[in-house]
């Protein structure tokens, strides 16, 4: 099993995601301040590994926090929580971590010796519940695929896998259990441009786990589909609103349009801590823009001309009527119907 | 005026399109085998530049043949033709200017110095009427743009421009004209994967020209288009069946679904020359498959781990109803209506 962020002799050690596939490498992490930077700079990325990741970080602020008094603790913490939240915009996991350590801290009585201690373990069962979540997403997104054929091609975007998680992955984790029950034919992986999430993560996981993984630029998913090599198609999410419009890497949208032209199941995959019942719709969800050097420039080459200009979003939102279930862990649910996977999850 | 191909000191000159943009660098070729050589390699690319450089291909095999007797000399001729159309299948540009070059010659009595001076000037009209070709199509381009607003921001994919023609472009050429009667505020250019065109050189022609250019990756215009930032949709083609079916650049099939998604026109813009009236439907078009590197390898940077598949089409089929109008030197037509363009032309 693959786990990007382990707690390890009093630190974080998170798998450096930017130097994948060709380098395996491990990063620790001792100051929260770096763990801002680690998100940012996506050495990790996903939206439930920047959560798990995001705990952490607040137990690193708050251990280097010196007072015994409870109000300064409390204060100091915010600016803590404040740092990580400013990482990145749209994975709401980030800031639903964020707010389960900050209310664990002010429910907590005691010590600020007990506090931190006990924001620890906190960090620590969240990275844990995510594994066992991303765990029920795949049995219970085993269920929800089509019955036939008996061997599914599943397409994906991005990297929704263990990487992107604290272990197994959401998109990915419902790829292992159709791989594990013997219902998996093949992976296809869209490269995801610009970062290459799918060419360099959702490939070398694949590898690693012996699943067979046919790699494709973006704007050849619809072209796939038409020859008919596509069963479902299964993706991650950065955040869901009430109604089920769902922020994923960019490119999602356009495969949800095209998936949907062609009659092919589209399922996202995502722990409901990815549900931001705040928002009623999708078009409130903020979306990151990232530097368009991720655009014009791939290892040492600039593909571009001097004097063009970019656009870098870095998430696109799918409206409801394009997804056919989002698998949680408490089951795959209609768009419409997530409410009740709320409702059963409290 | 950009000429990526010209005829000048008894040899052909080409722009290096494998280089641009970071070098601006031109090649000569004298030999058949090197213009065969060329056009795989996309040193020489489009539709119509193919079939230009074609041309200029079979009279560089032609002046080398030694023979006084004409049915041998047809029968060498023969080979050359074969060597330039074994270069790439889709573009039927290619078999149509190659099949226009041994047209002639079986046409033109007199001696084999004569017919040899005969191909030549064919060649060279194929180029000049190329130029003049695509500045009709621009203009008729132009009046079948949408009239509001008054200035548009056009989505274009691949390069279909100067560069992919004798001059001036097709879908660029649509573009150039807009630009030149004020009715264009930007182009949006998919850099368009793999081989990244859009990113190179239709951002390099637009540059060029002082045409305002933004460079988004592929996946990124179904969310352009739900922003509102894009107002219509111009491309190239490589190939049109007669009911209008549409083989052009991988991804061009991806954007007309998500155009037709968001209800914004879509034009293919080409040559009469690219309609192939033999094929009843797009399902009969060739599709061209290249090496995977053009997917795993980007300058010194190798983007996949090893134990990776891949499937590299270079173009796909938009079918006729995706298409607003496809626009030729003759007018502006509903892909329907296609056979109308045809028999003005004769």
């Amino acid at each position: 099993m693959l786990y990007p962020i382990v707690w390890q002799n009093n630190s974080v050690v998170l798998i450096d995601q930017t130097r994948l596939p060709n380098e395996y490498a491990v990063i620790e992490i001792h100051r929260c301040e770096d763990m801002a930077e680690a998100i940012s700079t996506m050495i990790v990325r996903g939206a439930p590994a920047i959560g798990v990741a995001a705990a952490y970080g607040m137990y690193l602020g708050a251990r280097e926090i010196e007072t015994s008094d409870r109000t300064e603790f409390l204060h100091q913490l915010e600016e803590v929580a404040q740092l990580l939240r400013s990482t990145r915009p749209t994975a709401v996991n980030l800031f639903w971590a964020i707010g389960r350590m900050m209310q664990t801290a002010y429910e907590t009585l005691g010590t600020i010796a007990q506090i931190k201690q006990i924001l620890l373990e906190t960090a620590q069962t969240i990275n844990a519940e995510d594994i066992q979540t991303c765990q029920a997403i795949g049995d219970h997104g085993l269920a929800a695929l089509p019955k036939t054929p008996e061997k599914l091609i599943i397409l994906t975007h991005c990297n929704a896998g263990a990487l992107a998680t604290a272990g197994y992955g959401t998109a990915l984790g419902v790829v292992r259990s159709a791989w594990r029950e013997g219902r998996l034919t093949r992976v296809f992986a869209d490269e995801t441009r610009p970062r290459l999430q799918g060419a360099k993560l959702t490939a070398w996981e694949c590898v690693q786990e012996g699943i067979p993984v046919t790699v494709i630029t973006d704007n050849m998913a619809a072209h796939c589909m038409k020859q008919g090599l596509i069963d479902a198609v299964v993706v991650g999410a950065d955040r869901i609103a009430a109604n089920g419009d769902t922020a994923n890497k960019i490119g999602t949208y356009s495969l949800a349009i095209v998936a949907k032209a062609h009659n092919i199941p589209f399922f996202v995959a995502a722990p409901i801590s990815t549900i931001d019942f705040t928002l009623s719709n999708g078009s409130q969800i903020p979306i990151e823009e990232r530097h368009p050097s991720e655009i014009y420039q791939i290892g040492d080459t600039i593909l571009t001309p001097s004097g063009v200009e970019f656009y870098n979003p870095a998430f696109d939102v799918t409206p409801a009527e394009l997804i056919t279930a989002i698998i949680t862990e408490n089951g795959a649910f209609a768009p419409g119907e997530l409410v009740k996977c709320h409702t059963i999850s409290q």
